[in-house]
């Protein structure tokens, strides 16, 4: 069993990674697909006159603003267009796969944040009104048998607080919590780079292997978006997955590559 | 046993049906429910500057021409703003929804048309590259499964075609499909209106009851969307389920005031 979360940046080739699904799928393997919306979400949000707001934390974690506003159109791109056409497209696969948001049937469960602290110009400052929150607790029982059955569960990245809000979440951190609530062997993150980069963007600095005891000090120079991947990757391990490997999803059978050991893996 | 389809046209009183969901989960009841997404997909494609295109059929029948275009905004309306916050709203009332589309574990399966005939002008024409379709086949089991497991499933108006193609399908033939297949006792069809009119818009023509044998008749006098809500109706009768009630959505406790009989009954 493993959980694969494809990221929403640009470049990740799609038919790649469902071929690939459907190739493990039919070896017999269970997989537990999560993806992410945010590239989808920003083009949304341009269109509908609400461009995206990035923030970023005094910890240096940037995150998307959340008002309820954002919320409906991160809903649209996320549990909308790219959950349902990545259920379609792995249909035509012959992949019996079925499309949830975390606010299905309770699957990911957090405590909404609705005032972050924000640094702006320099400066710290709160935002309110923000949906968005940490997964806390998975619905692993739903989960579980949704696979039992034959079902590949695709798994959108939102969440639900303990009063009943919808919530973005990260969704690496969120794949992280399914892998360890499933108790995963593996935990595939896929992106739009080779691995975890030394000196980003630099494809040659790829780091071939991390050792999980020294993961933490990789989120130092991890840039921008994959600090927060390699925060994933620490809370994956600390739930006892056995690996957590980042891969190159622009390449053809990205998870076979992957599970041979291209990449980045920590373990 | 019931199916709910709750309207996707404005003047439903979403909080009033899912406080009534709530009140008969807690009794014990099992229930489904379908949703449309009529209106939040006409503003949606206004917005992004693709108008909905609503053609009618030889046959009288009215129906949304779903390019591929319109359907990514239908699917946006549909499975993810209706859908997700339809969840939320039950979820905050300790309801444990789930959300769904026909696409999902292939739920619902039909025939994709992509070629329809159409009258254009007093002329018949036909459109291509259609997404629309027919729900002809229910994967009872995963509703089943979902509300054995304590699971109020919510699906939303669109099925799976044979090849893998996402279609979008008429939400009350999809709710009858639905309702033949569960062995429903009901199904409550809830509309901005008191019932079927003998004389729309004229509310004081509610017809209360119509004979099962008689149902066919009615399709003559039902206005321009309420004529597939009567096909529908029909479909259900053939497949055994007891009552078809047509109610109002706009009061206060619709679902317990449909159960008494207040509305339109065909049985």
């Amino acid at each position: 069993m493993f959980v694969v979360k494809i990221g929403g940046s640009r470049g990740i080739d799609l038919d790649a990674v469902c071929a690939d699904v459907a190739a493990l799928t039919r070896e017999g393997k269970q997989i537990v697909l999560m993806h992410g919306a945010g590239n989808e979400a920003n083009e949304l949000g341009d269109k509908l006159g609400h461009p995206a707001r990035h923030v970023t934390s005094p910890q240096g974690y940037t995150s998307r603003y959340t008002d309820r506003q954002t919320l409906e159109i991160f809903v649209m791109a996320a549990c909308g267009k790219i959950n349902t056409f990545l259920v379609e497209r792995l249909q035509k696969l012959c992949v019996n796969a079925i499309g949830l948001s975390g606010v299905d049937g309770r699957l990911l469960e957090g405590t909404r944040k609705d005032a972050i602290r924000i640094v702006e110009n320099g400066r710290q400052r709160i935002l309110r009104d923000d949906y968005t929150g940490r997964v806390e607790k998975v619905n692993a029982d739903l989960l579980r048998s949704l696979l039992a059955s034959g079902y590949t569960p695709v798994v959108a990245p939102l969440a639900i607080s303990y009063q009943g809000d919808a919530l973005n979440v990260d969704g690496d951190r969120a794949a992280a919590m399914i892998a360890g609530a499933l108790a995963a062997e593996q935990l595939i993150i896929l992106t739009n780079v080779p691995g975890l980069l030394r000196a980003f963007p630099d494809e040659a600095s790829l780091i071939p292997h991390i050792d999980k005891h020294r993961v933490e000090q990789t989120i130092d120079f991890a840039e921008g978006r994959m600090k927060k991947k390699v925060l994933g990757a620490t809370e994956a391990l600390a739930l006892n997955v056995r690996q957590v490997i980042f891969a190159d999803g622009r390449v053809a059978e990205p998870l076979h590559r992957a599970l041979e050991g291209k990449g980045t893996i920590i373990e």
